[in-house]
């Protein structure tokens, strides 16, 4: 027997083993899942794994490694999240997520650092070695919504697009704030004196960080869209550079202490419609089904160890603190939301209902990072209870939260997603809207998303696309695709239903049938010619009307002119057509 | 920039990025694939960047490690490797190819083992102190063919399939032999003195180590087929089953220190039908391209380790040892598969051809294998010049065998492997002629390969499947399944080009043409039926025959039993029957 040689490769396969046959217990009884979710029972599972462990060694078991979990189980989760990321939500809400995310979680930082240092000044509690900027350090790890958690609690609830991106988004995009805050803190504890130079160059820091993130992640995205061009003889390997390159990004950007998560997202959204397009159907399919079972072998990982580290003697429980922490999580996110939402909806014509705000408010769950982060934390003294408060933060809004936000949404009627796919004419409809609101805002001369998107998708046919894709020619549109699809579909399970005439095979019926059918036929065959058509009337005709009109108002700052401009233009634009 | 923190992942990423675009670039020039192998090709890019090493640090470049490349390297190629086995010409080949593994590998052990201790002798070569206990082990390491290289070279030539099986089936099972040798060799090397019952052990050892791999394989593939018994809730992590139950299998049986390649390829081959019908589709496309991807980068990153570690001071460059080793390996081999192939042809009616034969003789190639057991050896003054020898015998085969061979098979006008797949008539004459076979040597008592063939097909039908298989139905036979497949992309093909029908839109049409087509019809929805029937007619009314026919021969042992015995018997049952 020789365990010494194959022991990191076994335990690694057992660990994932172990983790895979969990989810595959857990879902033999239908009931269970659909009550609790499957974080709790992971962790559950973690507990009682560590409580073997400890029980049979008499001593702690192992914590998840803080580095494992950054360079290994994170990525792949995030990887997904990008890659899956519903764009258009995405993108419609980006204004409202950042300041959810910025904002926000400067505001839950500060609140609850502060908060608890007061806390620290009660006498009763015996916490007054607690400094400021330790508590503000605490603040700053224990205050950032978790993306797997989040992701995890709210793939099972199934609440409205708008909603779940709101949060989804915000968990996703504020580890930029809390890597630039958590790491500012942690190098302001070890400097002597802290001057006002190095608060400034925080904030800096802070658009280096993210905007740092985007960058390289689009870079290697565009990167991997490129290189995908040339892998036509050799099939095989295209799923790899998917993989690769996202995985690059993410390195690179922690490398150069930058936000990998941001890169990692930046990544995958920008190379996924190029790559789509140039890598086979079966190549896709292999990226897609790999990238979610990647992701979810992660996520089942991670809850597991932190049932697992919760178990042993790293935690200090001074429970006055811990409770205040929970209670301040609670009530600076509620304050924040609620805030925030004030203003977003004086802005906004589609505004967050109330009923959206508590759900955005209490989906605030805390996850893995937390816990990596204050396993990370330079050894002081109330370390451990820092460990312990994290803990029970964690557990509190994974258990307690996220058991209850199903039943919460069932009972307040959160509006929920819609079930059924757009059909063709609601996906007409949308691109055409999209199509005349860039037209009207072009023509009055508002730089709006529309504009923006327009202008985007414009330096995206002329430019990207001739360098990315293999055959570039001018793209079939998503409604044609689908309609192919469809197409496909009822082929396969006319197939299958036996009713398929079997044209070729017999020449002589096939003339006959052609006779009978040929009415139909036209029809059939011109349907995805008049769908063709129509996309494409409406993307040369529209788009020339807005080509040829808004030349006038390059001169002027669009921004700065008044409404009654606007209308001149307008008049004028008019008058000049006439 | 913290590059420590993200070192090894990073590093990693890039040698395997390295190796895609190495694999991207040769494919972009489609002349050079078709004259040079590719294996050549990553040999001489993996030269030229170690050369580069050494040039820059002025030390050698670090040579592959073997623990990598046993625990991470092999594994994705092996299981690549017995997953896609045809399973038809390998059993029906087993005992030719079992005869060039277990005897020849010994016969090329021995042979050049103390051909090469003969030179040893000679003065003027100054080699005399290399005894014969380290001549055998070098010859032990240096015996055996590569699977790696094999592959490699073999699949770009297409030589027919008999032939592809008997060399790449040799070089699979020659682990479990070279593993033996290679350990008791070393383990004497070690010994003060050598027993007899050391010796004896030996042999029994290999017994136990081949069995023993199969045994672990076996074991892990049967409980990975029961495992996704229960999957049909959460498709996603379907495929991860396939790969952790395999590696697991290899690295259980390195543990034990059976034959890992043996282990996994038994595990590959026993799963792999229950598998495919328990899992989705998808997910079966994501298994059986991740694998290919899998193995095919590392198949990559090993020949170029291979070139990077060739760089370097670890050899000892005396030529007459080199010289002699690379003719011997030549001569050996070739006169072992002419001795084994009289034999075998004596007893086969399909006899291997002289052309075949040389072949073989010739498709012996070393590789990766031997480079990594050469470095495993104990240090011992002259394992420089064991290394040097192995790199030379390495290169000469990959470069000039490898790049020679397929000019070869063309000059030879060897047979090449048929392109087009089986017809539906030929599946049903060839189910049809094993029927009648197993029939056959049923009634005269004859334990063939049918016979045991058809013991296996009635022991899985019977208690197999219903415990493995999620949805235990009488299956549907291959030639159905063809029919079903052939069906669905005849259908894709007609959406494609528009002209199917929509019936169900256009009722009012629907029903002109089923008049129409009604004849038609009823052969189409037929045909799958006609089949099914055949296939039934076939599998039950031939199986009863064999069922109630040879009870009579139990009591005799068979094999014993002389030509004239069996005529007799057929006669009795012939008498009966009338």
């Amino acid at each position: 027997l020789d365990y010494q040689h194959v022991q990191v490769p076994f335990e690694i396969t057992l660990w994932i083993m172990l983790a895979s046959l969990a989810k595959i217990g857990f879902h033999l009884y239908n009931k269970l899942p659909s009550v609790v979710p499957e974080s709790c029972l992971l962790i559950f599972v973690g507990l009682i794994m560590g409580g073997i462990i400890y029980g049979l060694n008499d001593r702690s078991p192992p914590v998840m490694d803080s580095d494992i979990f950054f360079l290994y189980l994170l990525p792949p989760i995030v990887l997904d999240a990008g890659y899956f990321m519903p764009s258009r939500p995405f993108f419609e809400n980006m204004g409202t997520i950042l300041l959810y995310a910025v904002v926000g979680t400067v505001w839950n930082v500060f609140g609850i650092g502060f908060s608890l240092y007061g806390i620290c000044q009660v006498r009763a509690f015996r916490l007054q070695d607690v400094s400021l900027l330790h508590n503000l350090l605490f603040g700053s790890l224990i205050a950032a919504v978790d993306p797997v958690a989040v992701l995890a609690v709210f793939e099972e609830i199934h609440v409205n697009e708008k909603l779940h991106i709101l949060v989804f988004g915000e968990s996703l995009l504020n580890d930029a704030v809390t890597v630039v805050l958590y790491k500012l803190f942690r190098s302001f504890c070890e400097m002597p004196t802290i001057k006002s130079v190095d608060v400034f160059a925080g904030v800096g820091k802070f658009f280096v960080v993210g905007l740092g993130g985007v960058l390289v992640g689009l870079s290697f995205g565009l990167t991997a869209a490129f290189t995908t061009r040339f892998t036509k003889d050799i099939r095989v390997i295209e799923p790899l550079f998917v993989f690769l390159y996202s995985y690059l990004s993410y390195l690179t950007a922690e490398m150069f202490h930058l936000s990998g998560i941001v890169a990692i997202i930046a990544c995958a959204m920008g190379m996924k419609r190029y790559v789509e397009a140039n890598i086979s159907l079966k190549s896709h399919t292999t990226v897609k089904y790999f990238m979610k079972m990647w992701s979810s072998v992660s996520d089942t990982l991670i809850f597991i160890f932190l049932g697992v580290s919760t178990i042993g003697e790293n935690h200090e429980w001074n429970w006055p603190y811990i409770c205040f922490t929970v209670i301040f999580c609670l009530v600076w996110r509620a304050l924040g939301v609620l805030v925030l939402t004030f203003f977003v909806n004086r802005f906004h014509v589609n505004t967050i209902t109330s009923k959206d705000q508590f759900i955005i408010a209490y989906g605030g769950l805390r996850g893995a990072i937390c816990f990596s982060l204050v396993f990370l934390l330079p050894d002081f003294h109330r370390k451990k209870l820092f460990i312990a408060a994290t803990t029970v933060v964690i557990l509190f809004t994974v258990f307690v939260q996220g058991m209850t936000i199903r039943p919460l949404v069932d009972l307040l009627a959160v509006k929920r997603k819609r079930e059924s796919a757009p059909t063709v004419g609601e996906q007409i409809h949308i691109r055409f809207l999209d199509h005349l609101l860039a037209g009207i805002e072009d023509i009055s001369g508002h730089w709006g998303q529309y504009y923006w998107k327009d202008k985007l998708e414009y330096f995206n046919s002329k430019y990207l696309q001739k360098l990315l894709l293999r055959e570039y020619d001018q793209p079939k549109s998503s409604i044609v695709l689908l309609y192919e699809k469809l197409e496909r579909k009822h082929a396969i399970e006319l197939a299958q239903a036996g009713q398929l005439g079997h044209g070729p095979a017999h020449p002589s019926l096939l003339n006959s049938n052609r006779t009978v059918l040929t009415d139909q036929k036209l029809e059939d065959t011109q349907n995805p010619d008049v769908l063709d058509n129509m996309q494409e009337i409406l993307a040369r005709n529209l788009y020339r009307i807005r080509r040829t009109g808004p030349a006038y108002s390059r001169h002027t700052l669009p921004g700065e002119s008044e409404p009654g401009e606007h209308a001149k233009e307008i008049l004028i634009l008019r008058h000049q057509g006439l």
